[in-house]
């Protein structure tokens, strides 16, 4: 996790959008700072319910609501969901040689 | 669910793609048998172990792997994932007013 914790249990989060390109960058920036970027249009990772609702709420004011989407999944833990990935794995840290 | 069932307890399933643009045509008619277009590069419904692992094995045909990038996101039940929208809810079956 990279954001200091506040605000009741954890959740496992992938968030999922399609953004018009002239507000892509700041949500990712945004996401960013709290979530994994795990593809070019998914972050995933662990949120306390706090961070959350506080991600939500500018989520919203990043995105034009009419014309942008964005889908949160949430799982109470994240032993309840597993992932695969075929082809390419996104990775922020490694770089592929 | 628009394909039959075949093997094993049932899943919920969310696909996440990012694809080039030579496939993705591919990828998303093979996908619309078996899940909901939920998003412009995401899938999610119910399918049965049986046909998760027949669908991962078509779509590494459909795909070039050192390319294209797929994430398969599973739960055991549906009940363990919450989804929220924020902005625009993408339906293939009602019509918007």
């Amino acid at each position: 996790m990279k954001a200091s914790r506040h605000g009741g249990k954890t959740m496992y989060i992938i968030i999922v959008y399609d953004i018009a390109v002239e507000r892509i960058d700041n949500v990712r920036k945004y996401l960013k700072q709290y979530l994994n970027w795990v593809q070019n249009s998914a972050f995933e990772g662990e949120l306390t319910e706090g961070e959350l609702e506080k991600i939500k709420i500018n989520l919203k004011k990043l995105i034009k609501e009419a014309e942008d989407s964005i889908l949160v999944y949430a799982a109470s833990d994240k032993k309840w969901v597993t992932k695969e990935v075929l082809g390419i794995e996104k990775s922020e840290v490694t770089t592929i040689i």
